[in-house]
């Protein structure tokens, strides 16, 4: 990781580019390449997702890992370190007897757990 | 990264989600994090957006970091090596000479460099 | 409007397309639309933006106006009444006293405010 | 339309937000608003999205509509023009004859029929 970011920095050096990477643009940038990722997906089945071929998607990740290192360059910001933090309070927001088999949003749990317990 | 792949696994499957994490589905709650993390810059100015504190945007990148590992397991992709990849493509999309000081994209590179000449 | 909304669903059908059109596909194919529009502004500064050629972006806009009253149609929505009602909203969530040359987001209006009120 | 643009016109001008509104920013807020919309299908099946609740998404609709005539006026871009321009174009890119019950994007459809072709 620490090796791609040296690259990257080194790359947007070389072109002369850290001018236009501000993070507000570099925030613009990734979103448009995630854009480009799901494009692929618009129009298939949950099954046809799950067969995707690789290389018609590895570009767009690999695009999206460039724009999300050197982002987090500018901010200061260690991805992986940021990842373990969100997911120790995602384990908080989303305790596994509310939420198994369940994909309500955090905010929409707990009243839907008092919903049942009202109705059972 | 792959302690972080094994948590996030982990994660899902002591709430029984893989039925909801199709790639299609990981892929749209990929594109609707960057857009939450992009919503902080909306009406920043380019100084502002350098600025801006660490605590507001570093849980959005968590997010995202969450759901593009996630997606990746599913795809079977490496992350680290698909953005080296992409890199050493960008390497000769945008060749430092055309790019220098120009963040035009590499389709309108070479017209540009072609007109460029013409009128000198 | 009423006429496009009958040419869109006449091309749909022609096509036999409604087949692909869930609202939450439509949903998807609009958001990356509003994306393909975005990307043509991510190296612009706003002045750039502000001088940005018609041709350039109104191929995008015509997307996502036809996704956005494809997805209406299918929810029976009327996207002019939505727009209205959401303005009357807002002339409510951000009264000209509090908003007036300040771009924050309500939540964060009300509060800052205060703070001001208590600094003055 | 031109009633509602005028109404966008004047609730920006009250709050002196012109400054905030260039074709950039307003990309983005538009950009942002699809991915609030599509955060409500994240997890649904394609059946579920159809049965959706009017009220859970028509106020994303309308701040969808906000900001793309907001954006239109600055653009001097007439969005139900842009829109019925652009479906004359789609009549050419997808002719019914090849893309009838098929979702394949216009520059895949032909080699996709010619392989066709060839293969019958």
């Amino acid at each position: 990781m620490d090796k791609l970011r040296d690259m990257i920095r080194s790359f947007a050096e070389a072109r002369d580019w850290d001018q236009f990477h501000s993070p507000k643009n570099l925030a613009i940038a990734l979103s448009v390449e995630c854009s480009e990722l799901l494009e692929h997906f618009t129009w298939l089945t949950q099954d046809e997702s799950r067969e995707i071929a690789n290389e018609t998607v590895s570009e767009e990740i690999g695009d999206i890992m460039i724009y999300l290192i050197g982002l987090c360059d500018k901010l200061g910001i260690d991805p992986l370190k940021a990842a373990s933090m969100k997911l120790a309070t995602n384990e908080i927001k989303y305790p596994v007897s509310l939420s198994k088999g369940n994909a309500q949003k955090y905010t929409e749990l707990r009243e839907g757990k008092i919903q049942n317990q009202q109705t059972s």
